[in-house]
């Protein structure tokens, strides 16, 4: 059981992490691809270190929090379910429980395909390494998002005949040759006579199985509870959401989006889950 | 004219210089004596720089952000008149202009001296190098608060019979042995025929002027407007405060007191005035 589970590691989570643990807490933060800052070439406005690299301070400041004693995992967390005083955090196809959260996930807005949140788990998968075997000499379309998703459908490829869709333009030349790409927008996906089809543009496609591999999930996916403001999560001036024991902080938050507004307010949201732990 | 005058260089004023050169706004910042981060022995919870000593982090911060092409200037801001469109601060004796203030003054409150307010120019200085003249050869009283107050207080030496009182410890062994210690606690200012005088717990001393040297002045005569809410400066998501051009940021406008938090705040406090400006 950890203290708290911090989703992120960009300038908010991972500040957040150095404060928690500051503050002793066991401590995990949960991440998957590359957030806003490790892709910005220079941040020339964040005190104490002029002009830095984005990748530059990500990997300064993971190694400060893990040596601060703060664990740092790759993975996608796909559910948070709140149960009496604590959270059971569904990461790919493990369960991480913690007594508090630290919501860090950036901009990243995701809009679902229709229909994919209700079959998730009945022919749609959000995770290649968790699923895969069941789809072993089949056919598989992957839904693609980003470069993650390109490793996960080369994965797939070992298992199954897998075909490949983007959902937004992404570098994908590394895929494996035994792949095919499908030059088409994905809309939706149905299920007709136990038959799964992902329904794009210019024409529905006919398989066993759909991969959605995206650096994220939807918030509504993730914790519906949650309440929003204009496309933000609500926060107070804790940084607390409508979830008690759910913080939220950095660009998820609102404008702007800044490093030092993000580390700012992990700061503070790690400060009030501790309060909150204490008085639990 | 500035665009931007910052009062206090800890992480909050210096990070809103960052950004308000970022902005490419014409940034000035005022700062009188040590605050609360540079006397940090270490801080331990500052993304990016691992375990660094307070008054490093100052040194750098400073750097940074003169290399940025703001201007740094040691003096105490006395008072800030809002004009048409504009402010007019007094520093010391001199007058500075800015389109736009951040205020980023710590925690420090200031208790003043009764009357201390009401005698302010008519026998009560809080500027040594401004007034000193007026009292060549005549008796005055520095009541301090601080090391600038023993500089000062020596300066004052020079020119005039000194008398020196504490109001609250600090230490007083640069004091030039030409200045008298009085050991008593200064609570009043009276002026009785002409003539001025400092009100102790255990004694009432004759002068001919008293000056008033503390690290910053009362919120109250620095900008009587503003409102303030449970001892903070009371201030909205964006920073801004009661007062039309005003924002503030840091440990001044309430807990928690972390070096993030006020940089945080420092960079939304510059950006609103960025925004604020170009309304103008």
């Amino acid at each position: 059981m950890y203290d708290v589970l911090i989703v992120g590691a960009g300038p908010a989570g991972l500040s957040a992490a150095l404060t928690a643990r500051q503050r002793n807490l066991n401590t995990v933060v949960i991440y998957n691809g590359q957030g806003a800052m490790e892709k910005a070439h220079e941040i020339d406005n964040y005190l104490g270190l002029p002009n830095i690299n984005g990748a530059e301070l990500v990997t300064i400041a993971k190694k400060q929090v893990e040596d601060k004693g703060a664990e740092i995992k790759k993975g996608l967390v796909q559910k948070i379910m709140p149960m009496d005083k604590s959270f059971s955090c569904l990461i790919d196809n493990d369960i991480l429980e913690a007594k508090s959260v630290i919501l860090c996930c950036g901009t990243a807005r995701v809009k679902q395909l229709e229909n994919e949140e209700n079959l998730l788990g009945q022919g749609v998968s959000y995770c290649a390494t968790c699923d895969g075997m069941f789809y072993k000499g089949r056919e598989v379309i992957v839904v693609g998002a980003g470069a993650e998703a390109v490793e996960e459908a080369n994965y797939l490829a070992t298992l199954a005949n897998v075909k490949y869709i983007s959902e937004k333009k992404h570098d994908i030349s590394e895929l494996s040759d035994t792949i095919t790409v499908i030059d088409d927008k994905p809309k939706a996906i149905q299920k007709e006579d136990g038959k799964m089809q992902l329904v794009c543009g210019k024409d529905t496609y006919n398989t066993d199985g759909i991969f959605v591999l995206r650096p994220a999930v939807a918030l509504t996916q993730l914790l519906p509870e949650i309440k929003t403001d204009g496309g933000s999560v609500a926060v107070d001036k804790d940084m607390a959401t409508s979830v008690a024991g759910v913080f939220a902080a950095g660009d998820m938050v609102g404008a702007p989006l800044q490093v030092a507004k993000a580390a700012g307010e992990g700061n503070i949201a790690a400060l009030s889950a501790a309060k909150y732990i204490k008085g639990l």
